[in-house]
C-alpha cells in the first residue's frame, strides 16, 4: 500500500521531526511512502521511512533523476514542476498533510478532488473536512482508520 | 495578454451570469480568455468572450480536442487530467476565481504558488491574500489595476 | 479545425519557407495552426498563419508564457519540457511533419499512436505508414484529403 | 541506479521471456527496474526483477495506483496517458528498448533526445545511432559498458 507525506521543502526542526516519525511509522505497518522527493517535511519522512527499512518514493518536479533528497530508493523525474504535485495523491491510498504552504495546498485540494483520505498535522483547516491534529502518531492513527486497516 | 477565469463545471444561473460579464469584459479590454475548457463557469466565461468578439481558449483535461464547451476558439486536449488546473494560471498573467470546490482551489494555490494575481468572486477565502468580492465589474478592475492597466 | 505542424526549433532557410507556406495554407482554409511555439519551423509555419489572418498556437515546453516566437495568438505554458510533444497531435485532427530530429520523431510516434493523419515533408521516413513529398502545397492537399475535406 | 525497460503491452512468449531475463539481469546487478507497469514487456521484465529479489517501478499511463501489473513494487498513477512515455526514459540513467511499436517509439525518440544510452533488443532500427541484437545479456552487458559499470 502507498501513502503519502506532503508538505514544504523547508521546516523547522520540530515539523522535520514529525514527518520523521510519519515515515518511521509507515515503515513500520509496511506501507511505501511517496512523498515529493524534495528537502524539509519530504526529506525528514524519507529518512524515517528509510530508517525502519521501509521504501521512499520521490516523485521530482525536475528533470534530473538524480535529484532529490538522499534517502530516497526510488526517483521519478518528472519534469511537470508544480504539476507533480497532483501525482503524489493519485498515486496513494490516503495522504498526510503536514505544515506547508501553496504547493501543499494544491496537494491537499487533489487529494480532496480524488477523494482519498487526508488528515493533517497543523496544516491549512480549509473546510473542517479532514481532521488535522499535532501528534504525528495520532495522525498515522486516523489515517489508518480512515483507510480500514 | 491572456488571462484566465477558474471555476467549477457546475454552476447557478446567477454565478454563470457573473463568469459571462467577465467574459466579455477580458475581450473588451482585448485580452485573451484562458479557462478549462468544460461548463459551468468556464463555458459561461468563454460564451462572454466570444460574444464581444474575444478569443477564448481551452485547456481540457482529456485527450479529446472535440470535447470542451460549444463557445472555445481553440482547444488544448492535454490528457492530464486535474493536473491541468496548473496550466491555466501558468499561461495567464492573472486570474479571476469565481466560486468553485476542491478543482478550483487547487488552480488558486497553483496561482499564488506561481506569484500571479488572483481576484476572488465568491470563492474560498483562504489566507486573505487576495481580493475577494461579488461584483465581476469590480473583479475585472481590482485585477487589471494589478496587472498595471 | 485544429492542424498541427511539427519540426525543430531550428531550420534552414528553404525548410522555413516550406514551413511558413503550410501555415499561410491552413489559414486560408480557416484552420487554427498548433505548434510547438519555439523557434525554427515553429516559428515559420506561425509567421505564415498570422500573414493570412489565422489563429496560430504554440503549445510551449516551458513554464514562462511569455516565451514563444511572435507570432503566437496564444501561448500555452505547460511547462511539461518535452512532454508537451504530445498535446499538439493530441489537440489536432491531423499534423504536417517537417524535417526536425528525435523531438520530431517523438511527435510523430505519438499521431501514428493516437491514429490521426500524418504527411511529412522532408522527415523521418519510418515504416512508410504516411508520405513524404516534398512541396508545401501537395503535403496539405495530402492532408485535407485524408480528413475528408 | 534507476534502468528502464520500454516495449509493447502486449508480445509473444519469446519477446517476454527476453524482457524478463533483463529484469532478472538488472536486479542481479542492484539496478531498479522502471518500466510503464502494464503488460507484455513491462510486465515480463517487472517479473524477473522482482524474481531476483529487486525493486521494480511501474510509471502508469492511467488516474488508478492499483492498475498495473501485480509484479510491481511501487505504481505511480501519472493519469498522463501516452505523455507518460516522457517520464520512463528521463528517470533512467539508460533503457532497453524491446520489440514495440508507436508507444515504444516515442520512449526511443525522448531517450535519445534527452541523451542516455539505448540498447534495442530487436526494436526499431531507426537511424543505427545505438545498437540492437537479439540476445538479451547481450544487450545488458552493452548498456552498462556504456553506463561506464
Amino acid at each position: 500500500m502507498q501513502i503519502g507525506v506532503i508538505g514544504a521543502g523547508t521546516c523547522d526542526e520540530a515539523t522535520a521531526g514529525k514527518a520523521e516519525r510519519v515515515g518511521r511509522l509507515f515503515a513500520g505497518r509496511g506501507a511505501v511512502l511517496v512523498c515529493g522527493g524534495l528537502g524539509g517535511v519530504m526529506e525528514a519522512a524519507a529518512r524515517g521511512a528509510r530508517a525502519e527499512g521501509g521504501i521512499a518514493v520521490g516523485i521530482l518536479p525536475g528533470s534530473d533523476p538524480n535529484a532529490g533528497n538522499p534517502h530516497l530508493s526510488v526517483r521519478i523525474a518528472t519534469g511537470f514542476g508544480h504539476g507533480r504535485n497532483l501525482l503524489i495523491p493519485q498515486s496513494c491510498r490516503g495522504v498526510i498533510a503536514i505544515a506547508g504552504g501553496y504547493g501543499t495546498l494544491s496537494e491537499i485540494a487533489f487529494a480532496r478532488k480524488i477523494g482519498i483520505p487526508v488528515v493533517g498535522i497543523a496544516t491549512w483547516p480549509l473546510d473542517g473536512s479532514f481532521p488535522v491534529v499535532d501528534d504525528p502518531d495520532e495522525a498515522v492513527e486516523l489515517l489508518f482508520r480512515r483507510l480500514g486497516r
